[in-house]
């Protein structure tokens, strides 16, 4: 097994692929995209499905080496530019090393 | 970067209300919920999607401060009057301590 | 609280049931399985919702015993025969000893 940095980012849906551009950019060799139903944060609660859907929000999961977590966290101001509800990085190990 | 708490939830869909109540009185500053597929636990099989909805389940994230999530977990009588499935707790960080 | 491995899978949604099938015959006592909307891997980009649904990849979380959790790591061979795009596992803390 080998340690790697689990960072998860809830943003709003219309905001995701700015997130995902800029985990691209920054050297993340993947993520995921998880659907949300509901939330509440800073501003009230948001629930899904509202007719236009710009309220949803989704939460990207990237599984990253130190040295892209690092990165990711460099870049903060682009990152806050997306204007995420939520980021926070947990320690993990994975079984392939070669994957991130 | 800050130390927080993830604590995740899986609970029925029916009585996520009852857990977003308790997390916001005992001070939680945000919570998110996702939905579920499937799942398998003590009482067998679920799937999302059958008729009435009733067995279907979710997961309720809350990224709290260690304060908060003492709290939670010592409240334990009531969080587990929801029925949930698995309450777990993850160690992580925080971009922004101020949301927390 | 009590020290559990957090098992986090994501696969595509055809092959999810090997991967429950085989946590289920390694002794765990649950899994719960997650929709994913996008991601990108290896393999490039897939977005959910492809006619044939084909492409689909889930999540399978599963809170796990160290026991049970060195138990499917060492099914290594078995467990990437799924083909899981990521693999990885989290320490974390549950309420309650006996479900797990």
């Amino acid at each position: 097994m080998h340690a790697r940095k689990r960072i998860e980012i809830v943003v709003e849906a219309v905001r995701a692929e700015a997130v995902t551009a800029l985990l691209d950019r920054l050297g993340a060799t993947g993520w995921t995209v998880l659907p949300v139903l509901a939330g509440r944060g800073r501003q009230g609660i948001r629930r899904a499905g509202d007719p236009g859907g710009v309220d949803d929000n989704v939460i990207v999961l990237c599984i990253a080496s130190e040295a892209v977590a690092e990165r990711i966290m460099g870049a903060q101001a682009e990152l806050l530019g997306a204007r995420p509800a939520i980021v926070s990085i947990t320690e993990c190990q994975v079984l392939r090393a070669d994957h991130f």
